[in-house]
């Protein structure tokens, strides 16, 4: 279990620090400017989830964390130059990581005792969180917040883990499909651009 | 003294829920990003302040609080169309957060021995925190750096709770003289448009 | 050790309060929203590191922290108008509560067992973080993601701070060197504005 989690961190890491790089170049930041926001967006949201369950932070004794967002920044500052579009690869990269990080976070939850709702919500900080501490740190309105399912593919993500271990359901299908399902909502949402029913009755424009 | 502090947090998270939700929706956000916002609302001040002082986190084993977040976000949500208005009952909702978060902030203070001046400034952080986090994710100013009197409610509710407690006021008023204080200077700051003396000579606009 | 880090905490506080409350006027908050930004500047980095290693917030039984920063938002506040210029008192105290707070970061981190580069991460949170939050908190983009070197010259700090410990060099020269080090490549690069090679290939402005 726990070198699941561990291989799910690093790779975790290293792509919402591909997404978090993206955004920051966006933003035409310097190059320790483009690592800093490429480490909050990748180790932000699971950070948080160490510290509101007073778990040791999983970075802190763990230089691989450090390596993969390094890794993924460098990756994203040399092949910048080839991508025409950022918004796809920054979409895909975001799916990911949602994914993988949710899951860690529900099943962190889960070795804790917590119960199944906090268990869900911890998922959805650990998968979240990061993205939005990103924006508010680079001054964009949280991608969370916009209209497309974001934080709702984490938690559908989060009830479907819950739902197959009720089942059964061994390792590693276990992690492996509610992981699928976040990033295929979360795509399909994107690419269809769906988004949940609107609870505003008149027309207006977001504010 | 736990069971006050426990119905205190769980009304205290219902109307910061609603007055998160109101916020939310005033930038039209999907019904998740309502969620989230009430939820950061509600709990943000209480866990920045658990956090500090190594207290276990006040919402991670008692679902009541989630409950509470969740119902007051549905109201919100459901009543919406009902209010033409959203400034008033948002600064009433904000109010009642206000004294009742401030006041079981300096209590926790106190339970942890900590100094008169550390507990008026948990209180503050409790109180005023989660609007604060509320603001910076929906991208606006946050409204306890406006000019009308908010952190400086709480601080003075902080001191009369104090005074009241070397005076050895009973409970339940040592915890409901505060809490009505608090409110009430809110209120009055809010209506009558009354704002701490400038400390700026020029007449310049706010920046 | 721990009485020198206790002087650098203290006069750290002061410089960023002092700092904090420069920019917190310049966006024409009140007096108290002037005193939680400078607390929020002053502590805001020190305290994310103690959070993240699970160590006693530092100011959380030290009263002299409180009162450095009253004092320092106080000093701010009243020789505000003797100051025509605020940008250039800024950047000095700026530069140099980043000196000192990203040293203390370090031996922090040395002090409680980190590796190396985890130990010059968290000087670098401690240096950076507060003023990081307190442009967040008043909807400035942070300055440590301009292009001028900031965040860098704490990095390059905390690289001396070790290099110089490998080889022995005894205290006081052991801190002073680097925070010296710090507050000079910080003032050189704002005073010649001097940045980071771009990693920009096209002449856009920053977005």
């Amino acid at each position: 279990m726990d070198t699941i989690i561990e291989y799910i961190n690093i790779s975790g890491s290293f792509v919402f620090a591909v997404s978090g790089a993206l955004i920051a170049m966006k933003k035409r930041l310097d190059p320790f400017g483009v690592l800093i926001v490429a480490f909050i967006t990748a180790v932000g949201g699971g950070t948080l989830r160490d510290i509101l369950i007073d778990r040791q932070v999983f970075w802190l004794y763990n230089n691989s964390i450090i390596y993969a967002v390094i890794t993924g920044a460098t990756v994203a500052m040399i092949f910048k130059s080839k991508m025409n579009f950022f918004s796809k690869p920054i979409f895909f990269y975001d799916a990911l990581g949602l994914g993988l990080f949710s899951i860690t976070g529900v099943q962190i939850g889960l070795e804790a005792d917590l119960s199944s709702s906090i268990c869900i919500l911890l998922g959805t900080v650990t998968g979240v969180f990061g993205g939005v501490l990103r924006d508010v740190v680079v001054n964009r309105i949280p991608v969370v917040f916009k209209k497309e399912i974001y934080a709702t593919a984490s938690i559908l993500g989060g009830f479907l883990y819950l739902f197959l271990m009720k089942l059964e359901v061994p390792n590693p299908y276990l992690q492996i499909a509610p992981i699928l399902f976040i990033i295929i909502i979360r795509l399909t949402a994107v690419f269809f651009n769906i988004s949940l029913p609107s609870i505003y009755k008149d027309k207006l424009k977001h504010g």
